[in-house]
């Protein structure tokens, strides 16, 4: 077997190679604050790309980013809570407002104690509702379009890099609506948004469509998710759009007068991505050498390693560089000359295993022969050999923004069909969905790969749903989606033999 | 006297005023959270560009983004607190994790306490120098050059919207050096970042100096500043940049191995700028009608107002500002059709109070004419009457960058002339002083327009600094900084007679 640049492949044991790229990678690292993480440099680059072109995509369809604060008043929560069945309460409590000296020691002051306790955010509706119910008056103020990018903070037992963490980036939008037809519009606006863009940007093929009613935001009426298959054949839920009726207008008495002078309650929505779309890239395109970033997400398109040896041909070999860096620059692409002072073999597989979409390696040979001699890190290896290609210099300038397409391309085409070819549609009963699943073992991790199952269904609800959840849990499964595209249906649902009614995805997942 | 657009002017009450700017012109409000605040689309849009501009000149000088967590133990502060004096207390602090239902009511589970509280960052030295001790090992690893945009909290008493509040945004430059020579022009080039970024982005002329010792950051070898002359006289330090010398290091234990071999403590520098920035954008260029905004952070540089009339005629009238609209968007201007359905007149002054740089106004006429009929925010009347221009529809989208760029130009010398022309430099006494400034008042709000003075300084320290700060403190003065430009100075120094080694400014400030 050949050499690879992680230390762990993702057969022998995908958790752990995750945690291999997201530290040799240099994305994040574990933090001394428990579940809080620390998004390295080439993780925040990345995280600063997907804020970029999502954002774009957030003011293109009307929304306005605003900011509202990092504390909710537990009163707020309370209201929240009456509303709300299945309301999460783990969270971050502030109690106190001033720290003292006691004996040299640095201690909670006991005397500054907050009236009324105040929470970090979990997440914001309430005290946007808040401000909706303050902003709108009339139907001339609606629709309101609003979308914020914050740090939340949920506390989280078992924590993971990116994928689970106490504390999270993300944006979340919030709307209001004269009515339902143009509340569920905006849901369904924001989750194609999020299908485009995971697939156009993330190259990650994504499958849109509605969550069943267990799996529903606590509050709304309908829950819509893009679902990502990861290389392990689980599910990764990679961006929610709720359709939340009138229950939060209600709860907090978002209301407008409309054309005939009556008060009317909004119809609201709210959609949010975190930085948990990171953990997908990873687990979507990364291999045993590391990270494979798609360009359009890299902080650096092409890294150039020159050969330097310390002595005096450097000179020419760096001007040679310098000006392929800055012909590449021209082109608005994202270029790195590296020139640490470290072994450019080093260097090689440093930005290998941080997924650089393009190795450029230099000799003096290359810059006296005008050549270019690269790697594209989506097809690093040939075989257990390392492919290298060479181009003159001047192709391999003018070739550079389709190379970066292609390699965007390949990289969404791969993990397309993946996606396609791993989803079993033939299952017509409970014992064949476990017999492909097989039966949970005590750690579900060390599973084969499965892929997901896509099977019929009546759309049951109620205690007739919590009790197929309950059945799927035992094996470890759940109900992703229902996908918005759907084929025929015919036959009863493999659940309740009922006439199905559409089509949902079964998996496993994050 | 002529009506104005805010209910308020700057002579009647400045802090009113300004609090009128705040609310009329959308840019933050108040939150049910005390001391925190909502920061408004429009107000959020001037945040975003200003992100923009300054994160690009902190990238290209070298410094790569990271993010730190939110949370910070108690034991890190106590840690800093043992080698700082003058530290702050005034501090969210998270001491429980978990809310619960007792009785239908949503209580803080006392079961839930965390072991040891959490810190809600008020900065992030000690969270980064843990990283950074973690970091470096050798000389190569150096300098370490790292920025992050976060949000932190302090609790303050007092707050103002952008000026001080509990909860803000800002950046914070953290790096490491082998040296105390490249900390110190790491230190002073961000400062020369900041001076010209305030001038040329926020065409805020500033005052770059040093800070004498008693208002250096607590821990810091040298602080320096930037700092603005906001409309009421008033000193705004609008960023600050220090030079840690091996301080934090040796608490934090960042430590190198040299060239040579030898473990040595690094030399670290922090700088940052804030929300606050904004406070001081709307103190330098906003007037009795409400904000002016530059056109580099206006989120919108030209806003179009249609004059609709809800008749068959506005079918042409829209066709003609869509073009126009299409035309200057193609050279890159941010431009907004305001389609509301709220009259044109109000229209008009809400992107006067909101201080859009051009504000277009087409009727039918200009459309058949082929012309465009525009106000310049900068320059909004003509004595008491609206200063309208009109240019043929060509002229004016050719002309589009050039009048932007001269409307910035225009703000920065009207507030540079503001600066340069009330700096008193003549007083020889502290009785002088007290003279020029007067006694201050209860309400120091109300003290009419002094500016600042520039008075020899000899540079004392200690109990001798003290003592001058305690009498300038009686005046509600402080010392601004010792400019980097300084004038040869010559003659006893005002406080101590003892000769003089530089200038320094004197000031009410914020």
């Amino acid at each position: 077997m050949s050499k690879r640049a992680l230390q762990i492949t993702r057969e022998q044991n995908f958790p752990d190679w995750y945690q291999a790229i997201v530290r040799d990678g240099d994305m994040a690292e574990t933090s001394p604050v428990r579940g809080c993480m620390i998004i390295k440099p080439w993780g925040w680059g990345v995280w600063e790309r997907i804020q970029a072109e999502l954002d774009q995509r957030i003011k293109d369809t009307g929304h306005e980013n605003c900011y509202f604060p990092l504390f909710i008043p537990l009163s707020f929560i309370a209201k929240e809570a009456e509303h709300v069945e299945g309301f999460a309460k783990e969270m971050a409590v502030v109690t106190h407002h001033r720290l003292m000296n006691q004996g040299g020691k640095l201690v909670v002051d006991p005397s500054a104690k907050l009236e009324e306790p105040l929470i970090v955010r979990p997440t914001s509706e309430t005290i946007i509702g808040d401000a909706f119910q303050r902003w709108i008056k009339s139907y001339r103020d609606l629709p309101l379009l609003i979308n914020q990018w914050a740090n939340v903070v949920r506390w989280e037992l078992r924590t993971r890099l990116f994928l689970r963490t106490a504390e999270f980036l993300w944006q979340e939008g919030h709307t209001a609506h004269a009515g339902r037809d143009d509340a569920m519009a905006e849901t369904l606006k924001m989750l194609e948004v999020y299908r485009e863009f995971a697939e156009t940007v993330l190259a990650m093929p994504v499958i849109a469509g509605e969550k069943p009613a267990n799996e529903r935001f606590p509050g709304a009426d309908n829950t819509y998710s893009i679902e990502a298959m990861m290389q392990d054949g689980k599910a990764l839920q990679a961006g929610t759009s709720h359709y939340l009726g009138t229950h939060f207008a209600e709860a907090q008495n978002i209301q407008f007068q409309n054309a005939q002078g009556v008060m009317t309650h909004c119809h609201t929505t709210s959609w949010g991505v975190s930085t948990r779309l990171i953990g997908g890239v990873i687990m979507t395109h990364g291999d045993d050498d590391g990270l494979r970033l798609p360009p359009m997400i890299a902080p650096r398109q092409i890294v150039i390693v020159p050969m330097l040896r310390d002595k005096p041909e450097d000179a020419a070999l760096l001007d040679y560089v310098r000006a392929l860096e800055k012909d590449l620059k021209a082109l608005g692409i994202r270029v790195l000359l590296d020139v640490k002072p470290t072994k450019s073999a080093e260097k090689r597989w440093n930005w290998v295993r941080k997924g650089a979409p393009v190795i450029v390696e230099i000799g003096p040979r290359d810059a006296a022969g005008g050549q270019v001699t690269f790697m594209r890190r989506d097809a690093l290896r040939d075989g257990d050999k390392i492919a290298s290609h060479a181009l003159a210099r001047d192709a391999f300038v003018s070739g550079a923004p389709k190379l970066l397409a292609d390699i965007q391309s390949a990289l969404f085409n791969e993990a397309k069909a993946r996606l396609d070819g791993n989803i079993v549609t033939g299952l017509k009963s409970f014992d064949e969905l476990a017999a492909h699943f097989g039966e949970a073992g005590g750690d579900d991790e060390a599973t084969t790969f499965k892929g997901w199952a896509k099977v019929a269904w009546s759309r049951p609800e109620g205690a007739a749903l919590d009790a197929i959840a309950d059945r799927l849990k035992a094996l470890k499964l759940t109900i992703r989606n229902a996908p918005m595209t759907q084929d025929p249906v015919s036959g009863p649902c493999l659940f309740t033999a009922t006439p199905a009614k559409e089509w949902v995805l079964v998996a496993r997942a994050y």
